[in-house]
């Protein structure tokens, strides 16, 4: 068997360069390092350095790839909190591990933030266990939802401010204009990704505290 | 006068063209059409119709560029509750006028998240506004500085939930995998817009109800 399968490969070179896997990878590489508008079919075959027609035969569209990359970075966020924690002790660590992965992927925001999930399990299976701890503890369906959306925007833009530049609020030669301001982020954390996790702890507890009083409210 | 100015003019054609508000809005429409990537030196001079070294002696650089775009966005957000309005109220505001503002730039997001804002003077006049409005509330300084990267985090993804579409949620074929999440998704409203609007209101309202309770902790 074993010999039978290397001579069928000898026939087919490009055949092992094509898994699903490594395609979704070459995207996510493409994306890091170049950017999106560089994520074209075109591109992507050559990064794979197959023909372009062999990639099509595997993966039939732009589309295509982008659900796997959703797929591929959703699956890396952790949400085996719900069922097992408290629902807002579960939204917690939810939230800190999807920052923490969009805080890697910041290229891939724009698109992920809008993609629809439909054909992407993990990302369903993520939404599932989300919305069934969240209506297990009395939340409303279309208010769980609403939920999960309000956590998510805050966690695209605090990935965006993780990795921001320690100098983003330096007033430089206009500190004329802003003195109270400059003062007050001077004392700030000197380290950015310091400043930005006290920043992404004061969002969240906020945001925390809100819903559990709203779910007293909608619940009581 | 209007002879001579006229005068003028023909011997010099081009000059008209390159005010600092026309390279501004032209840098907005590149991107807002074709996308960041796309905004360079000889792409803005191409869309401004001069040479690019035109565009270089009336703007040393792509950054010089970039920063007054933001400040012409930013100039556009309301922060003119604070000194007026209680800061909760004057925050609320400040935070659906910003959300509002980039839901029409999305494109712009990815930069202006981590932008330093050095050389923007609309947007350090709108950032000292609110941190006074902050600080003079009880807020201490570096923890006012937090809850406006907090509310920019929330407003900057919202602003593409805003832009999301119909169908984000809908499981497709794949139902079986989130089925309560599935069902939950269909009880929200169906246009878009007003999906993300009741998402929004909940994320922001929860936020500021956190935001008056760490308050009167610091505070009393």
């Amino acid at each position: 068997m074993a010999i039978a399968r290397t001579a069928r490969r000898r026939g087919r070179p490009t055949e092992p360069l094509l898994s699903t896997e490594g395609i979704t990878d070459a995207a996510i590489r493409i994306v890091s390092d170049r950017g999106y508008r560089h994520l074209t079919m075109t591109e992507l075959a050559r990064e794979l350095k197959v023909s372009t027609s062999a990639l099509y035969n595997h993966t039939p569209s732009k589309r295509d790839v982008l659900v796997r990359v959703q797929d591929r970075i959703n699956r890396s966020i952790d949400c085996s909190g719900f069922g097992v924690l408290a629902w807002d002790a579960a939204l917690e660590g939810w939230a800190r591990s999807y920052r923490d992965c969009y805080a890697q992927h910041t290229a891939m925001i724009p698109v992920m933030a809008v993609l629809p999930v439909g054909d992407s399990p993990h990302t369903l299976e993520m939404y599932e266990a989300v919305a069934r701890g969240l209506m297990d503890a009395g939340w409303p369906g279309a208010e769980a939802v609403n939920v999960i959306v309000a956590v998510e925007s805050l966690v695209f833009g605090a990935a965006y401010d993780a990795t921001a530049p320690a100098d983003i609020f330096d007033p430089g030669e206009l500190a004329d204009l802003a003195p109270r301001f400059a003062a007050a982020a001077r004392d700030r954390p000197r380290d950015p990704g310091e400043a930005a996790d006290r920043a992404f702890d004061l969002a969240l507890s906020a945001m925390l505290e809100g819903f559990r009083s709203r779910l007293s409210a909608v619940a009581g």
